[in-house]
């Protein structure tokens, strides 16, 4: 039987009781812990109502505050781990499932689906859904592209998904991650590079399951308010850089269904806000800290101070970029984050002016070849045929 | 029988010696005239092939230079003109076909299908094809979203590709086009808005024939290179404004085929040298003009100097910017023009990253019912529902 | 202001009463009026929300039985007729609605479409949206096809539901189609084809207005459920075969919006079971009415009784078919009512398995075509070019 | 360097030599090597050719006749298998690849996209590409099926196309399977199936390329055409069902692209022809062996002797029957194979008529999802949540 995590902060409260219940409601499940970031409101009204829901559905529900477990800035890290604790020593559930409390089209199929796939034998199951071609920029600039050129004989590049929150891990996977320091040091953002680092270092068995509903959620304005999840990802990322990952891990993803035409018709952040930023913010130090990078990044990048520039920050570029930054970046350092942030702007408005612009077909496509291209480039080099 | 003209300036002779095959092998055309602009290098060397055809086939091929037959810049106008001069004067074909010069992929079938449709008693019969959802930002923004505003009973803003140069024009409506003065005085970029103008006018009846295999021709730089053509269509539609248009004509669309993934694909224009324009060329009293507009408008555009705006200029504000551009206009002043162009590449930017990155579907039906939306505004003002 | 009309027959009362509000809460609506065919359950309880409503909105809702007032099978026509005369004879609105009572799908943009095409000066206003390939099978073998063959010079073949039972006429379109004895007598299923024919007879102008959000019903098991309707709507085009209808409607339709997956995927009848009604119902007199028909139709529908065969019935073959149907059906006969239910069975097999097979996209375009191919037939017989 | 093998067998020499020519013209290709099935127009023409080709590319290009190598009808497998053995016996090549002879869609990207692949470590290197929803129906329903329900937790189920014949294996690769015995006796149609069980087998790393443009081939009648293919694929299917496959093979299938509409469009075989075949070519005996299935499968069965019947075949129907045909099917018996090409002919009407109607990118979900669920059903049975 399974335990249902809900790690949640500021949410709303009737959105989260909603998925508690569809949650209390599954054969499958024994117990859902709700995991607060702070005494918010949503702690409030959820532990209010715990008991008359235990009451309703004979099953437990706790709503709990996160512990300090981690190391970095306290955030989701600490929240997720925190579940992870409560289940190996509170418990003797054989499953945990993960998800975001805020996911509005949350239903039972959710749960059924990833317990279907642990049935077939997988230690972790990964929910992977449809999204939008200008959503998911840190995921796949970030992300999947330094999985890419780090460990490319791995199957991380592969991972659709590798910052979802939504997932499976069986006891055993649950065990391993939770004993792994770096997994317990990540209490921020970084939390979902870690979880899915860790289940490949430790060569989990992983299935990618399809939610063709998708996990509906409001969109960003300009992208400023991805800054520190852009920062604490890529900083998860590169605090990895000499780690080793072992090939062979058995990987399977679900085949994807159509995409509704409403996700593909979605656009993920407001352009022309996201276009002001580059002009702002600007210092001295930021201009001076160019100079590691090739000539046309210093000089595009310094240009956009007046002008917004971005068409040379193409796919190559970008991989010389991230080695620049893998190689000098300082998560302590304001200019650093301030300089990350543009640069990766650029990439995204690139990007979308060129690939998301050419449709969500195109652009999916794109996205993945990049990868492979990534992957290419960091085992073989350029081409040589 | 009938007469296949190709007007052209500085083609390349072989696309066009590949065309004027194609039309000669086709049963139903009788004679091939191309109108050449100038004695280019594709003049001599068609001029030169003529003879050889003209055996060959058994048909005549006549290679002329336009006359001088408009009041405006000679361009375009007066080639189709010198055209329609000829088969009224030296002829008795039936019908005529206007093909560009440049068509690569130009087949019989576009003769049939034209010829088909005249069979069923259609005056005129136009070529339509799919184009890339940032293409043909002129035919939208200027001509179609003018012909709503000016004409909304008629089937002007209906017609899919009024600044189409294929068609086909029974000898009847050759006449009724020709000794239309307005027609006659349009030799620039301005002819084709005049012939669709003209034709509805006359009340020709009207079919739009869809080719699939669309119009490859190379896609724009920057949109500097449409600038001329921007200026003389919307000075042509503009110089019309007080003219009354019959309800009524009849005009039937070709229900059109699913478009190619590739056409889904293209992308229109270059988008970061596009938007540098908006910062170039500026002078105090274009500056001064802007005070004519809404002054969200104003602001933008002057904000543009500094850094790009373009997020306001949505339909709503278009059609505010379209009245104060046909109440004051002046083609004859280069800050009237260049505001002009720099107006509607605001347009293009903001209609790009909001609609045409949604995808083609998307964009296609947008476009479709901002026409719809131009008519009703132009027919009730806003709804009242 | 607006009267809002729902036929019913035997419908569930909980989807009309929630129409009936739907309607009731429009700015634009000032009364509602529901058709019975016969006092029953629905009728019941209609009949007794009726004050309530009227009470809770203020505005006048009716509830009566239909007239008899055709000569044909009393069924939604005389529904359709009872209501326009109470339009005319007993209140002065200025225009009025038709919406059949089982849309789930109904909401206050339905209504709003119509009354802006209205605004806009249409004197006929049309919802149609989109449907599978495989449904509409009587729309468009039987009256789009029979538009096309007998008239193809008016609007008629281009009207894309002509069957659609949702629709907006003015009180002068209503008086006149309630005038026209043809449109009294049709009492039976025939009614839509009558009241299409008929506003197009009148030159009454059309506005056909695009519903993305479609008009959800529950699909056919055997094509048997639909063969009373085919034999209705075929024989009331066959009663109108040698009236005149005049050129030059005026006729807008909306440009359709993307169609989603959802609608792509709809199969609209059980294939197998349709094939099995291929082989029953067979008389000596139905193989001697066959010798009416081209050889190859003969002998394919008489094998047809050992093994099912479809593949002739081409699109060609349809037209030859159709012609012989035109000249010589009776529908007093049960044998050629069977006769015509089993050679439009045959069609749509054929048409499924080598057009809707192709997919939705394809399948549209085809049947787009087939329509302006019967056009072409009429008009000048086979290509000539 | 590469050898590149064509086997052949009455190809068209034209296409045979062009696909000759660009394999010489690659730099990673050292030599061509043509296997023909026997002395018939195509070996005599290519034989006479070679020599000049020669010539002009300065690298090796033999014409051989295959060796009899294996038990079973000589065949395709003896083809491929006498190259493996020239390449290893006769040169020192370090990889080899296989392209049907009569891809008239070859060109030098096939081999580069596999030399790619193989450096990145690869030994074993597949093409995959779209294929209509109607066409691949042995590879989906014979062998996808088959490896799911026998291995399912190998990577043999997920094999995009098992059956496919282009593919590059480094010389490591092709040891390991010229050495194993039950590869070198297949002589038949069963050698891709061969090849593929023994890669996973070995454990050979796997890389499955994407071929946007396809391998055009012409489609099939009736069914017909493929029924010896049929009968070899499953015999040799089925000849391994008491053999092991380990887990954990390296397998990446690189993500597709957008897939042409054109390929959406086709179907793979005439519905008709092959639905007449239900009623051929019965005996006593086949009826007899119906008793081996469940009853609705013989009653369905017997009853298309009369009319067809095929809507009973569902998935979880043919799972059944595929298990009897597993324990009783015999490849010496005639009855036997009649029967089992009739019951994969049902199985190929069910899944047109209600799955591939419904459209091409349901389908191809479809048929991923049912693999999936007969790999479930394997491992787990039915769901138990």
């Amino acid at each position: 039987m399974s335990l249902v995590v809900f790690p949640f902060k500021e949410e709303d409260p009737e959105v989260l009781l909603r998925n508690v219940e569809v949650a209390l409601e599954h054969p499958r499940v024994s117990e859902v812990l709700c995991v607060g970031a702070s005494e918010d409101r949503c702690f409030e009204v959820t532990s209010a109502e715990a008991p008359s829901l235990v009451r309703r559905y004979g099953k437990p529900v706790k709503v709990i505050l996160q512990e300090r477990l981690g190391e970095l800035r306290p955030g989701k890290g600490d929240g997720m781990n925190t579940a992870l604790k409560y289940l190996l020593e509170e418990t003797d559930h054989d499953r945990v499932h993960f998800y975001d409390a805020d996911i509005v089209s949350f239903s039972a199929e959710w749960i059924t689906k990833a317990e279907e796939a642990a049935d077939e034998g997988y230690q972790v199951v990964r929910h992977y859904f449809p999204r939008s071609s200008t959503d998911a920029m840190i995921t796949w600039m970030i992300t999947r592209t330094g999985f890419s050129l780090l460990w490319p004989r791995s199957v991380l590049p592969w991972i659709e998904q590798p910052l979802g929150g939504e997932l499976l891990l069986s006891r055993e996977a649950a065990e391993r991650l939770f004993s792994d320091p770096r997994v317990r040091r990540q209490s921020d953002w970084g939390i979902d590079t870690l979880y899915t680092f860790s289940m490949v270092a430790h060569r989990l068995s992983i299935s990618e399951i399809y939610m063709d509903v998708g996990k509906l959620h409001k969109l960003y304005g300009a992208l400023t308010d991805l800054k520190t999840m852009l920062i604490e990802c890529f900083s998860a990322l590169r605090s990895l850089k000499h780690e080793h990952v072992p090939e062979g891990t058995v990987h399977h993803i679900e085949y994807p269904g159509p995409v509704r035409q409403e996700m593909k018709e979605k656009v993920g952040y407001d352009f022309e806000r996201t276009l002001l930023l580059l002009r702002k913010g600007w210092t001295e130090r930021q201009a001076d800290l160019l100079s590691l990078f090739p000539a046309r990044v210093r000089e595009g990048m310094l240009a956009s101070r007046e002008y917004p520039r971005f068409a040379f920050m193409d796919e190559e570029t970008w991989a010389e970029v991230y080695a620049v930054l893998l190689a000098h970046f300082d998560s302590g350092d304001d200019d650093w984050k301030e300089l990350l942030f543009k640069l990766w702007i650029t990439r995204v408005l690139q990007y979308t002016t060129t690939v998301a612009l050419r449709g969500y077909d195109y652009a999916m496509h794109y996205l993945h070849q990049m990868v492979a291209r990534y992957v290419h480039r960091a085992l073989v080099g350029g081409s040589t045929v």
